[in-house]
């Protein structure tokens, strides 16, 4: 009998020489994310990170610190991203939309992680999504502090990748955000959102169907995939410069990241149960990108459900200083909205 | 022109209140994780654990805390715990191939965080999934802080799904484990796998083929999806021991999690450049999982390269303590081996 020639891991489909050089592709990305407060060595079982930092310049103690971990994958906007040839967006989104949740705590994002599951490693396609990565950790202020790249060729049909974060960041405990603070008059501050940032996109991809997404579009002054594609916005430094402004007096009493579910269940969440939230649509203007979905057949409500609608994060402003936020939050690059205010309720949030 | 009927995100393949309900199921086996030293509320945008804790009960404090982060997933396990049936166990290996890694600088687990992307929720079958996630934590020590549940039916065909895990701890920054201590006469003490842990399944998936993995193989005592599903062991326990007993002589210079790459590459990664390492294969025998698998055509070197061969952590220890370790892991419940040793050399793994 013949003997069998020797199956290698490699021909079974994964290839342990091409992720050694994968990850050495990432080297430079990760490094240009890194601040002396980043411990570990490349090739280290895991990342390490310095909490506090003694040293004149980087001076950070904390009394007694509480960490935050969030996590989020980017959706279907991959699968959108993959058709259209935008991948560095893509790692924009996936920091932004961990970060922006770990800013509502009060928290300072130290640093991030990330985990790529593709068909098969091509490290050039690839490298655009950990740019991307990389940009979003500086806009952060966080480190990129490891990662997993996982070849699985029988789960991620050709071409298809899936992509998870994770942030982690800290704030002194006595200085945490804590929504039970909000009161019936607090104001409803609104930032501004890029378009329909990570979420509602399986809806948007049966709504555009097999449009050609590269052509320009005249009613939203660019083509279906810029507005589309463009990444999640990173609130950190807004939300840095207010607090920061109002570190005595605390009038910034709850904050929210508007994600799935939109503003109905995400101000929802930073509601007191006996507090409403009544929202004035009519406050600001949506993008165009939001109108036109909702032409292809969406009601108006389902749309606040799914979509952001152009408000991105919201934060409840003692009533005296919703003027004076919105002039810090000018200052910070931001087109601040009083979209709205608490009033006494049952914790549901009515849109007008 | 008849109106077309608005269609809803629902109708586009995602459920918000699915969703919604699947989170609520989740809440019982997050909770049976929790420490005091949790301080988020369910609904919250962001998980929160408290660094040090003044408390009696709990005293915890650190002077300059070194956090430390790992990210992975289960690989192509996951196909054939589907396969099989088995998805209890793949919420184990998650937690362990993390928190493994992370061990490997001394630092102590505190929380985890899941990413779990489906092609449609199934609560009662994902429930198995996290009730593992949570069994891992609970052996790990550490709190299942918060997760991240994506439904992706255009991304994931029917029944399939993929998990990342993210795991943080913390280590007292001059107490952490540093490699470069390694010098050439230390003992490479090793500690059994339960098997491939979660580790070359894509060459497993293959080798295995269409065969009945219920049916019993006499050759191994067991079935084939019993020996391949069994989950991934979880070191803390052991780790904790002996790091407390050397905590003042401090005689584990390094340590190493056996994953992808198998003994050579991951002993190779704790080496200094002027050390070798010399394992003798003979010192333990692989549980018979491996010869099954080897018999089925890859060559003996390749085993070596791609599975841990039955040996799952390995410490770098200082030769006079060697016994004296192999004691201490005993107590705690181990069946420690001397695998082989430290010489002079060139940063190689040299198996005989």
């Amino acid at each position: 009998m013949k003997a069998k020639r020797p199956i290698t891991y490699a021909e079974a489909g994964v290839s342990i020489d091409a992720n050694a050089r994968w990850v050495d592709s990432i080297r430079s990305a990760m490094a240009s994310t890194y601040s002396p407060r980043v411990c570990s060595r490349h090739g280290d079982f895991a990342g390490c990170f310095r909490l506090d930092y003694d040293e004149e310049l980087f001076r950070k103690n904390y009394r007694c610190p509480l960490l935050v971990g969030c996590t989020d994958g980017v959706g279907t906007k991959m699968l959108l991203g993959i058709e259209t040839g935008r991948l560095h967006g893509l790692g924009i989104d996936l920091v932004a939309m961990s970060v922006n949740d770990l800013l509502t705590c009060g928290a300072e994002p130290l640093f991030f992680l990330d985990y790529l599951a593709v068909h098969k490693l091509e490290p050039s396609a690839l490298a655009a999504i950990i740019e991307g990565v990389a940009d979003g950790c500086r806009q952060a202020g966080c480190a990129l502090l490891g990662g997993e790249t996982a070849e699985m060729p029988d789960l991620y049909a050709k071409g298809h990748f899936d992509l998870a974060g994770f942030a982690v960041g800290v704030i002194e405990f006595r200085r945490q955000i804590n929504p039970s603070r909000v009161t019936p008059g607090d104001a409803l501050v609104g930032l501004l959102s890029s378009g329909p940032h990570s979420n509602g996109y399986t809806l948007i991809r049966k709504l555009v169907g097999r449009r050609n997404l590269d052509k320009h579009a005249p009613e939203l002054g660019e083509s279906l995939a810029e507005a589309l594609m463009r990444p999640t916005r990173i609130y950190v430094d807004a939300v840095r410069r207010i607090l920061g402004h109002y570190r005595v007096k605390r009038v910034i009493t709850a904050m929210a990241h508007i994600t799935g579910g939109g503003l109905p269940e995400n101000v929802g969440r930073i509601l007191p149960p006996n507090c409403d939230a009544l929202v004035d649509t009519q406050s600001w203007t949506p993008p165009p990108i939001f109108s036109y979905l909702q032409r292809r057949g969406v009601a108006r409500q389902e749309m606040f459900r799914v979509f952001n609608m152009g408000i991105g994060y919201v934060f409840a402003v003692r009533p005296a200083f919703a003027n004076g936020a919105c002039r810090v939050l000018r200052r910070a690059g931001e087109k601040p909205v009083v979209i709205g205010r608490v009033t006494r309720g049952t914790g549901k949030v009515e849109l007008r």
